[in-house]
């Protein structure tokens, strides 16, 4: 299909139309600005709900069950599940698959796999994007999945309105070391598989955590115990979400955050630009090959070295030539 | 202590003086470029191996016998352990002090940790950086040691010279999916806690994807067999590094690899250097503020506004103001 008619059958809501603009958002394939321009001139509804935790802590079910819950109260909802998965599955695990076997079935919720790597720009504004395209879609509940380990996976659930952090009883201290960075971003905590035993470890632990990190905060985020294979605590999670949602809008830190996060992209972005600007100049005029080769015999640092090139690019931009000493 | 005597008592051997050296570069404080021109002049020696796998295989106890094992033939080893730790912690954990203790007795062996959050510039430049501190100080072994999750921990194992990634029998599906990304990196496999019963399962599956990832491949990854807790095979897992030293040696691959590192380091850095020529003029001549306003009202989309503002930044440079029409 060609760009018009991709842009009018995903506002006519053709499913297969959303896919196909998430693939070009993601790979920014050609005409992915023109996709980005275009959804920019709605959306801006959709409560985006990040959640994220070690592997085996039952992310996904709890996840599957959290958009059930909101389908029962009429919302549409949309799945971004960020996977570090490998080229050679393409990006969908077996699991993801039945995941979406069941999902299918109903046409109010829509899942999506992200990988963790190959991104140009970045995972994190790669996630943003897809996010914005299921917002302009019409989804009413976003809600971001990661793995909570990771640099760039944690700022995609920091950008969320709401941060679940999902901790689980009995993994062993390496895996719950992990949790340890997630710790000052969570709005609320969620034990799942409460029904294992060391159940109340964990909440001690979460507990103490609470009081350490939120000690001057003005939300407490509560701590919510699930057993997301049995749909159980899935009610008192929404009620949660709700209750930190309208803390936000009543506090006014909502929209606050919401600026907060374009002006960040903003400025990365001008970043990316500038550089896309400058970096023909520097692969014709500059000898990379020449800078690298007196790094490697001591001869230059890296830092020097590219302060060099960038002087030079300025001071030269519009003689035509820029010449680097090597 | 002030920066001569630092650099003097790091060129003396000071443990002191190379930890808090890795401070000032690990949080770029003030210094920290005069001591990366300083540490650039020597080095390049050192054998950098990477070590990633997921939670719960045992990987740190690997890398200590590893250590170890180098140590017995009279090598001076260097560990950086990513860890995706907390601001509360200070970016060690109790399990890090514990392996600390131990191997503090050994002037040969030097352990550092850091976390995987909170790097201006990245994880993976900060990384570099801290290994390059290893190797000027005179570590010919260089292990550096992350949880194989997330884009940034794995572009850290991905700069090494021999990447290993570690498996282990009996971890639930949800933890093995992680290694997915992971396998087309790897240059050694190995299954630690070898004595744990589906052992064989995860060889078959490693040998798999052997098969399919590397068969046009000119080095095939050996699956080495591991119960690092007990020393077993830690031999065998240095010989096959010595072997994969030795094949990127006569292959020419080794200086190769490296030129690549430096080029894609240098690239970035005139990435950074460049932003950062133009940003106090972003902050001063453009409203960040208005625009956001209009993106927020569906007036502009992100990328039309960063390209408005860099397109006025580099019009209006020399005439002293940017103006940007909102």
């Amino acid at each position: 299909m060609d760009y018009d008619e991709l842009i009018q059958l995903f506002k006519e809501g053709s499913y297969r139309a959303l896919s196909r603009a998430i693939s070009i958002v993601e790979n920014k394939e050609p005409g992915f600005r023109k996709i980005i321009a275009e959804i920019s001139r709605t959306g801006g509804n959709g409560y985006i709900i990040g959640v994220t935790g070690p592997p085996g802590s039952g992310k996904s079910t709890l996840v599957n069950e959290l958009a059930w819950g909101y389908r029962s109260i009429g919302k549409r909802v949309g799945i971004i599940a960020v996977d570090p998965s490998s080229p050679f599955t393409g990006g969908a695990f077996l699991g993801d698959r039945v995941r979406m076997q069941r999902i299918a079935t109903d046409k109010g919720i829509y899942i999506r796999s992200m990988a963790s790597r190959g991104h140009l720009g970045g995972l994190s504004a790669a996630a943003r994007n897809v996010s914005r395209l299921l917002d302009a879609f019409g989804f009413e509940i976003i809600i971001m999945e990661t793995v909570g380990v990771g640099q760039s996976e944690v700022d995609i659930v920091k950008a969320a309105d709401t941060t679940i952090i999902v901790s689980v009883p009995g993994l062993g201290d390496d895996i719950q070391a992990n949790k340890a960075g997630l710790m000052e971003i969570g709005n609320i905590f969620v034990i799942n598989k409460a029904d294992l035993t060391g159940v109340e470890r964990v909440e001690m632990e979460l507990d103490k955590i609470i009081k350490m990190a939120y000690h001057s905060a003005s939300w407490k985020p509560p701590i919510i115990k699930t057993v997301a294979s049995r749909g159980e605590g899935i009610t008192e999670l929404i009620e949660a979400i709700s209750k930190h949602e309208r803390y936000l809008k009543d506090e006014g830190l909502f929209s606050q955050k919401r600026r907060g996060r374009i002006e960040e992209e903003l400025v990365t972005l001008i970043s990316d630009h500038l550089f896309e600007h400058f970096s023909p100049k520097i692969e014709d005029k500059v000898s990379l090959k020449a800078l690298t080769d007196k790094i490697i015999n001591h001869e230059l640092d890296l830092y020097s070295a590219a302060e060099a090139v960038v002087e030079s690019i300025l001071k030269e931009k519009d003689k035509g030539g820029v010449k680097i000493e090597t």
